[in-house]
């Protein structure tokens, strides 16, 4: 993987990532809605570690995304263009208002179902970044019925339980199955509620943080879970969860230790 | 694996395969059918890579092939010689007629089972490319009488339905179970129909695209689909697939992204 | 992997460890417990190594931790800081007393569940290393009721019955699921009683040997047999595993045979 | 991997070996049985790259071995000294006779089944190969009863059915699992018959060849042949296996093939 020139993407990255996103000169008519000025290096960094991380770990593949919300704005989120996560360098960064218009496309591709990140970050304040995915192990779960729950302590942040969106209920007909507007947006957050995981029906998931390190902890040990969930039911129907009352203790607990993964994770990420 | 010297494996290139492909100076006669010149660089790359790519993404082993239409003459095809698919360079893709005669075979040897891809060409003329592959996950479904299904909007190019070739009922007997022969192809790519996908019992799969890309794209998630929906059936006997109509409207969806896992799986395949 | 720096861990191993674990001029008031000196370079060493090779064979991820009895006072221990095992070198190696007090901080992060260690190695004259993990074949076994047991000679060691400790019984409440004092780390300590493996419900589990190869060992093949347990029990309900006295037999036979893999591992841990 | 120094393990191989393997100034009765001379470096090449083969595909891990008949003398084999298999170069092969003495052991040490290939080759003057393992996805099926049958063409080998050897049952009593004499040797050959795959109870599996190359490949496909036709019974307790006259015919057409995985795993075994 060495060979696809990942060394070096943050080469002069605060200055390009500032001259990509503030382009005040520019009237919002022409070029969509006014910029929040460029977001912090380190969170742009830690963006495009979480694009690679995601892949590392098996919850991303050549599609999914993963987004932030913008540290001096609220309203602006930030969000790779169209492209494979494991490819995203700090020069692919766009920044997104909350209907998920882009500040200065400057002709780049956005995701389709960018409206699942504006969405969400409209209607849950208390998030700050946002992971969609086809997480493989957890696919199952969304077509089947069976709950996914927390089996072990890491994934005890699932308690609140995990709804599972159907489109074809949320739209009231065939769809292409994405979440391609602020209306299936607005709809899949509101299934969200106020819990951190939602699965997709027929399509995958969106995972929630009150930080990156949180969200790409949250996504990969949802991964990890389903498969554990799957391999326990098969040995025995009978499978002891966490109570919520262990869960909810242990996930305080937890908060503080995120940065033990995630420094490893990063630190292999950014050396690829 | 970069010892395994693929770096430069194109250098000259063009020049190379046009040496290769063309060898206008021969009589028909003495070394097969003529030949319909170069095939574009472009294509003989993209072939090259989709050798390596199905190989990265666990599609292909030391076995398997895909082959292209050729695009000057939709009477001619592309196919490595007889090596494993991760050893293929620009320089052992051979030019096939329909009939899966070599044009220029120049002592090289030929994948057995050619007749696979020089008989769908005939049949389907909607097609450009095709992969024969043992994919792992698939196998089981060919044994089974268990449909493959689509799970997921990333598969639902299978909303067609995945018929099971069974070599024994086409040929009327006990065969090698090696598509071997024009009249085994014939059969083949006549269960086959118009589907994108069929399975042969005890055996493997063949997967056919308008495209490279999207037949690399189609193997791979045609393998992805099958891990996935085993994994369902193992949780409950009632999975919900997408419905046709739904598969319909997102194979439309992705088609336009399928640039995006293209270009990652590509770059990395190239890159070793 | 190799852009993380891992080459050179040791330059000057054992001067620097000398000097990190032997604090002599300070008063114990002050800093904690007296320290025993520094430990074998050799020791370190391979603690350094243990961490590495629990990652690259699957038992550790960015979580986990393994220690080892000081070799110059059996009433001390070493165990990494809090970081994640695959980041861990010699300098992160911290010394402790048996009832998990750090010799010498200096502002070091200690591992929650440290007291596991320091209360096994109370109750355990024999262990020397011990590993806490979670370890993930191994966790549906300590949330279904279905007992791991040895299946193949390699996981001979088995054969006492690997018991299930459940921190809610230990405690007589809803814990944070963390062996976060001493008086859990007694109690689970108790339960392991005279075995080489627990399991830890909705947790992980602890494997305990009189030595780091072997307790490396141990936990490799505890996971590999919780895999292939699984397998068989899908297969069918009728499994063979090995008889007590077969067991027995052959835990001895291996014993003299452990420095085959853990040579292997060893030189591919210090090598990356 | 590339640091645990493989590249160049055969410079001046040819000579090491003939120096290695040919003592004829030593007496007999000092040190062992006569050797035959040096074995072709081709033969021994190959047998060390089979120990890599066989590591990177998964079917040995630290523990296993394959051997190779002499090629100047039938009465002859050639096995690594006891290390684990990713490690063996040419300068650890050793020579032994039938009965597993070692023609000039200079303080090596053996394998303590060495025996299973010494009785094999003595029971099987056809087999000049033979491969022990521990194959994962095998064990289950050496401890269910249920039987590895062939599900596609490429185990096609395994039609002659699958024995399983049990030891308590061939000793007539509690062992400690090893193959560890001549006697046991003996027992588990004739339980072998004239068939290329035995499964040893609670233990792994042998599988012999007519050459390196397809003993590689059966041990392989053995593996792969196991995974899948678990994942099949747990689709659908009807599985169609291969009709023992395709397995046949395949198996045959298969022979002239094996030439195809068995460059591209070399080459990437010895570019390690």
């Amino acid at each position: 993987m060495s060979g696809i020139g990942r060394r070096g993407f943050l080469s002069g990255g605060a200055l390009a990532v500032a001259a990509l996103l503030a382009s005040p000169g520019r009237s919002r008519a022409e070029t969509g809605p006014a910029s929040a000025g460029p977001a912090s290096p380190g969170l742009v960094e830690d963006l495009v570690a979480a694009n690679r991380i995601l892949v590392d770990q098996g919850v991303l593949d050549g599609y999914g995304h993963v987004s932030a919300r913008h540290d001096r704005d609220p309203n602006r989120y930030l969000l790779s263009r169209s492209i494979a996560p494991e490819l995203v360098t700090a020069a692919d960064i766009m920044e997104y208002d909350l209907d998920s218009n882009p500040v200065d496309a400057r002709g780049r591709t956005s995701y389709l179902e960018r409206f699942i990140h504006g969405e969400v970050y409209k209607a849950r304040p208390d998030v700050l970044a946002v992971v969609h995915s086809h997480s493989p192990s957890v696919v199952p779960f969304g077509v089947t019925g069976v709950p996914l729950r927390p089996l072990y302590h890491m994934s005890a942040f699932l308690w609140p339980g995990v709804p599972v969106f159907d489109i074809r209920v949320a739209s009231g007909g065939m769809t292409d199955m994405l979440v391609r507007d602020p209306a299936l947006g607005r709809a899949l957050a509101q299934s969200l509620g106020a819990r951190p995981v939602i699965l997709m029906r027929g399509h995958g998931n969106v995972v929630v943080g009150v930080s990156i390190p949180q969200v790409v902890f949250r996504s990969v040990y949802t991964e990890v879970n389903a498969r554990l969930q799957a391999q326990a039911l098969a040995l025995s129907s009978n499978v002891t969860y966490l109570d919520p009352e262990e869960a909810k203790k242990v996930e305080v607990s937890l908060a503080g230790t995120l940065g033990r993964p995630w420094e490893l994770w990063k630190r292999k990420a950014l050396a690829k």
